[in-house]
């Protein structure tokens, strides 16, 4: 039995009345996000502590009310915070913010769902403690646990954000807490320092998906290096490109990068620097080959631009370089730059590009990345196809009604896949009038992650209709071809009925553990097809 | 409604009445195990081919007969191919030992559960393939499969077995075949290259569990390194072992090493270098001090023994090894050999002993390891109590009545943590008789894995009882201290309640998993206390 008005009178009582809040504008305020369509909340309930969970969960069961918990929703163009259905309860899980453990000998933070990327660099920074962490491209203010809920990566060697985490503390719908690792285990030593635990590994079954709550996650830090410097690339053309992949192939599966490589195509780089130069474009969309040729001269950008971090001891980190130059000789002329010279080159970028031709704010913005300290620059590319000038005060794109769509195929690490799908991306793009935007990503040594950003202003009813268009297409021809995603939007499933279909076994499997661990169905219905 | 001589009859109609045995003697040799007690089966069903798997458990299935599946069975010290309860029917897979695939430019292998270490080793040598992969110390016989699922460990950097491994397929009890990663989409081309897929990730159910039977999984390869060699020193107390652990974990936290570390006490050296010295010690157990000093000089073995192996670029590994030194300066004297000295000294093995004190060829099989060269050696211990001299010929030890239980706590990588484990093992096993027989392994950065054996000889009624006893004792101290293994025996569940309790919302939501992935409980009841 379905009992809204019950249950939202008993999450009053749990969470007091201002924790509650049913008021449309502030839903609809709430849930916008980045995509052409998405579904709003009829109700936000914002507890302000992870014992009141379980209770929360409790209600929603025993009420039959679905809800839909996010931790920041700072996801812009995978579904921010909006809920995988209509008529969903949003779960704001951003007051859970507290750093509950920072161990500096070994080397881990346990966190709660609302700690956000920045807080944790401040963190660090405030307390002079020497150890950093892997940062995504989302903003500084998006979830650390979300992220790895949502098995997002980012450039440094602990780039794999589930893989780099353990010990999650889970909240069932019943309001059963399950801790898994050895953390189940009261006095367990080593619950934040080993992975697996004990018996059937089960934290893979609460990523991606609709199972649980995820209240609590350990992530592993790394030491401050003793030298840190950027190799960086320049790559003229796609041949030119698939030539590259597969000599970072190598070097990826030697082991001589440890870190995630990043190549970022004229698009991704023009966009993060700019807004899309409406005027001398004459207003016409996508950009002309003449018009981009001439902007990438400007900044010193070019056609792909590869980029990856160094750490370790100097030496080390010299021989790596040296390593890298032998591997890419007469493939490509390999630059480096130490950390000491990127923070001296910081104040002189205007100089420095005017000497060198090189623009050194988005590079030294993915630098940061590379080193773990979180910038909105990369996001900031989603204002690229606004036709206003103007942004709130606090970087707020649903707000400023930025479209974006993230497509994020994974494939081969090799000349011939990394062909067919940059000129895939390039001909789908261009056929709705979207500039190609992308950067490819090492992920592992064998396959890499191509991030494609489908760029809209969502104030114009017909580019939020292309680009759903644009997206549809380009997907279905991607999978079509082998190339499948990563991840998905929380809006996306019902768009790609083929990744979920009940006849695979897999999904079948997945729908019956759904069925066993959330028999009424009140976390995030639809969400991966589940 | 269970029916043994129908499910028999169906089994022998499938597969042949040669590959349904039911000879008591047969089925005691075959599941005949090195712990002091084990389950033998019922009856023996050895398919040939994978397809015939989903039939072998719709045929248990419905015939409610419960069977145990293992892959090559030579885990010894962890059960053998003893299955998990009485009156079970062993389901052998190791015919199903082909090499589905093998990528040599993308580094991977596709590989049934009957593939060996040693197999995949002759494979790559025999066809001149620049590959190498991480091995474990089982030996050259043991299945690679089965280790995945174990989640057991090497000494290079694939070390951890089941993280570098990806694309199950698996059978369910009802005869569905499940393929997880990006496997369950036919066309998927990063299905052996990314490990998570889309959607909730499920692998780590089929691991240390009973949930399936696993048909095929992919490993990873790595290229075989232009450099390798192995830094090696001695360590001599406990005290000492303390502190150069702490200096450890800062060169594995930051990267120096990217490989386990590997420490081995007096014992474990002296164990797989001879039998125990029945003569010398008079017949008594344990080891004297002054007779085990002596063993020591004569083989050239300290207390503890560091060795990890360093393979890259002939620079990087020059420069890793400078630092290495640097961090252990004061600490430790840190030696070097080349994998070129190496291969040059093996044969001068007994003069390079005269000369430096030091025996090689216990040495030259652990280094062989951290190269990647499966090896008997290691396992070779299991004698060390055995009165008898003679073997059988195809290295048997649980048919030459070998008793070993092997206890693998987990434990912060401290000085603190590894003396209460270290003088734990030492009084426990001393006061059972058993020499303490141990070797420390930095498996991840944060935590070491302390891998006890307890050998005995398993003809000795009286050893028998003590070994158990010892484990008892040990795991119990232990588990109390704070320390969980990281796998247990398949005979072990019964014996510590305490790690399966059904009050655990952990263990609670793996029996509901179970309940609907294996609803009439037909695969290994009773393993992992499942």
């Amino acid at each position: 039995m379905i009992r809204y008005e019950h249950a939202i009178a008993c999450w009053k009582e749990l969470l007091g009345t201002t924790c509650v809040i049913t008021d449309p504008v502030v839903c609809d305020e709430k849930t916008a996000s980045c995509l052409p369509d998405s579904h709003s909340a009829r109700a936000i309930i914002r507890p302000c502590s992870a014992s009141q969970i379980p209770e929360v969960c409790r209600i929603a069961n025993d009420n039959g009310i679905a809800i839909y918990p996010v931790s920041r929703g700072r996801n812009w163009g995978y579904g921010s915070a909006a809920p995988s259905a209509e008529n969903l309860v949003l779960l704001d899980l951003a007051e859970l913010n507290k750093i509950v453990e920072l161990n500096t000998e070994l080397a881990y933070a346990v966190i709660e769902p609302g700690v956000t990327q920045g807080q944790l660099y401040q963190y660090l920074t405030d307390n002079n403690i020497p150890l950093c962490f892997d940062v995504s491209g989302a903003p500084p203010g998006a979830s650390l646990l979300g992220n790895v809920l949502e098995r997002g990566y980012g450039q440094t060697p602990y780039s794999d954000h589930f893989l780099f985490s353990c010990a999650m503390e889970v909240v069932l719908a019943n309001g059963e807490i399950v801790r898994t690792g050895f953390g189940h285990y009261e006095n367990a030593k080593a619950q934040y320092l080993y992975k697996w635990g004990l018996g059937p590994f089960l934290d893979g079954l609460f990523t991606q998906s609709n199972f649980g709550i995820v209240t609590k996650v350990c992530i592993w830090l790394m030491p401050k290096p003793e030298y840190f410097g950027v190799f960086h690339f320049a790559v003229r053309d796609t041949e030119h490109l698939c030539t590259v992949m597969e000599r970072l192939r190598t070097l990826r599966l030697e082991g001589t990068f440890r870190s995630a490589v990043h190549l970022g195509n004229d698009i991704r780089v023009l966009s993060a620097l700019q807004q899309y130069p409406w005027e001398e474009a004459e207003g016409k969309v996508p950009i002309s080959d003449a018009l981009k040729s001439r902007l990438l001269r400007q900044w010193g950008a070019a056609p792909w631009n590869c980029a990856g971090g160094l750490r370790g001891d100097k030496r080390e980190v010299q021989a790596r370089l040296r390593r890298i130059r032998r591997v890419l000789k007469g493939v490509a002329r390999v630059h480096f730059m130490s950390d000491s010279v990127l923070s001296k080159l910081a104040p002189f970028a205007p100089l420095y590009q005017r000497l060198f031709g090189v623009d050194v704010r988005q590079k030294l913005a993915i630098f940061g990345l590379m080193k773990g300290i979180p910038t909105e620059r990369p996001t900031q590319g989603v204002y690229w196809r606004k036709r206003e000038k103007s942004r709130t005060k606090d970087f707020n794109p649903p707000a400023d009604r930025c479209g974006v769509i993230w497509c994020a195929p994974i494939f081969p690490l090799t000349a011939e896949d990394t062909r067919q799908v940059v000129s895939t991306v390039e001909r789908v793009c261009e056929k709705f009038h979207f500039e190609p935007n992308m950067s490819l990503n090492l992920v592992t040594p064998r396959a890499a992650c191509a991030v494609i950003g489908i760029f809209f202003d969502k104030e114009i009813e017909e580019e939020r209709e292309l680009a759903n268009a644009c997206h549809k297409e380009l997907l279905d021809t991607l999978i079509a071809s082998g190339y499948f995603p990563y991840r998905m939007s929380s809006q996306a499933a019902d768009q790609f009925p083929q990744l979920f279909s009940s006849d695979d076994p897999y999904w079948d499997t997945c729908r019956r553990i759904k069925q066993v661990l959330d028999p009424r169905g009140i976390f995030s219905p639809g969400r991966y097809g589940l």
